[in-house]
């Protein structure tokens, strides 16, 4: 038989459930957790009396009782160095690097190597991850589904990506180094701590408030702005020592441009 | 994105779920099959008023619109030349080769390669198939699961069942010619058409009935016989060749014993 995930990698792994609403899939998501080895769940703004009701029924899963409640998807994958957004792309142009869910154990399988930690985000089951979601991902994953049928119930997609990680991530491990096709897809720094979601968050912030101090573009742009930073900072794959530079850079510009006289005449 | 099952390979594989009682289940494991591109489900002695709301529901499958409803297994595998059963084997001790679900596209690849049929089956959902069930599989598939809960829900079986025969049947069948180390669990005839379970049956029912002619054993051994003879000729292998020689034997000797004079003096 396979073996699964080691006890390290468990513990270095997070199934994020966005705003689920139906309690048979919450239980069917946590079920599939337990089926496959992975303990650490975080439920992101979960519509109250599903979540209520998911947890209190009878034979609910520890994974539910000591499941994370956020209030953000930023919160709940703040920890993660890897972050993996899920869901059909039918409609939907992605602007991340997407893979396949057969290629993405050797990802995964490196990532936990080096010392990293991976999310894996599941949207609400009516229309999936919004592209504000989807812009905390680092990259996409597609389930090869059918052309005429391609989209998955929530507690089916959660057991067949847990599936897939928990069957192959120990096998990738060993040969993650000699896999190249799938690795390139995300240009990772290659030994280096990668940083967190959560440090690449307070980065984002520093620079969207000096864009604006400095009147980089009008009112108007900063919500597609954002969004844009938030994508390009993951694409980046920034070390954890390149945050801390690039924060301090921005934080300097941004007290220098505090001190200068505002020459639009545009109040911030 | 990877490739599915082609056409033929879609019209060579059944689905066979035995008396499902949750209709919720009926219809996942349908949306499964729908979003993996698989058609023909058969289903055993349906639970029946689950079987009708399964159907009945919005949305329901064409998948469970064209289900062929059988009395037996045995019927619903009849044209198979290759069953594979499914469960948790934890608490039983399997008769057949046991495979891991990541590797059985191999298996099933080069079956549909050579112009054979492909059965999987799923039992219920309390108790999952029985002895008797196993009977008719010639290989047992075990999803790797985790020691402290391995039992699966039916609908998220199916799911995973699926997903990993559409991702990798297709790569699989280019490199069947080199993969030994798991089709060597199965013996089966290299190159002549395997007979279909439906002359295995025929054939057994003949080889039994000469057993009971030639008095061969008490009574009450017949029914552990019956199974011992339907997990011989299946492990055998036997091409559809084979079968109608033996079955040629097999009815020249019942004809012989039945006008020998009954030696033992008990009737039949």
């Amino acid at each position: 038989m396979e073996s699964l995930l080691t006890e390290a990698q468990r513990d270095a792994f997070d199934v994020v459930l966005v705003t689920p609403r139906n309690p048979l899939n919450i239980g069917a998501a946590a079920r599939a957790m337990a089926n496959f080895g992975f303990r650490r769940l975080a439920v992101v703004e979960p519509f109250a009396p599903s979540w209520r009701e998911a947890r209190s029924a009878v034979g609910s899963a520890d994974v539910l009782q000591n499941a994370n409640e956020c209030a953000t998807l930023g919160e709940a994958v703040a920890g993660a160095t890897l972050v993996v957004g899920t869901g059909t792309l039918t409609y939907r142009k992605p602007e991340q690097a997407v893979v396949a869910l057969p290629d993405l154990a050797s990802l995964v399988a490196r990532e936990l190597a080096r010392g990293g930690r991976v999310a894996m985000v599941f949207g609400p089951e009516k229309h999936g991850l919004t592209r504000e979601d989807l812009s905390y991902c680092h990259i996409l994953v597609e389930i090869p589904t059918d052309a005429g049928q391609p989209s998955m119930n929530l507690g089916q997609a959660v057991a067949v990506c847990l599936y897939e990680l928990a069957a192959r991530v120990a096998s990738a491990g060993s040969d993650a180094q000699s896999e190249n096709r799938t690795l390139s897809l995300v240009p990772v720094a290659t030994n280096a701590a990668v940083a967190s979601s959560g440090r690449l968050d307070l980065l984002a912030g520093v620079v969207e408030e000096a864009m604006q101090t400095a009147g980089y573009s009008p009112r108007t742009m900063q919500a597609a702005n954002r969004h844009d930073l938030r994508l390009l900072l993951r694409r980046l794959a920034l070390s954890e020592h390149d945050t801390r530079r690039v924060l301090g850079l921005f934080r300097r510009i941004l007290w220098r441009l505090r001190r200068c006289p505002d020459r639009n005449g545009e109040s911030r």
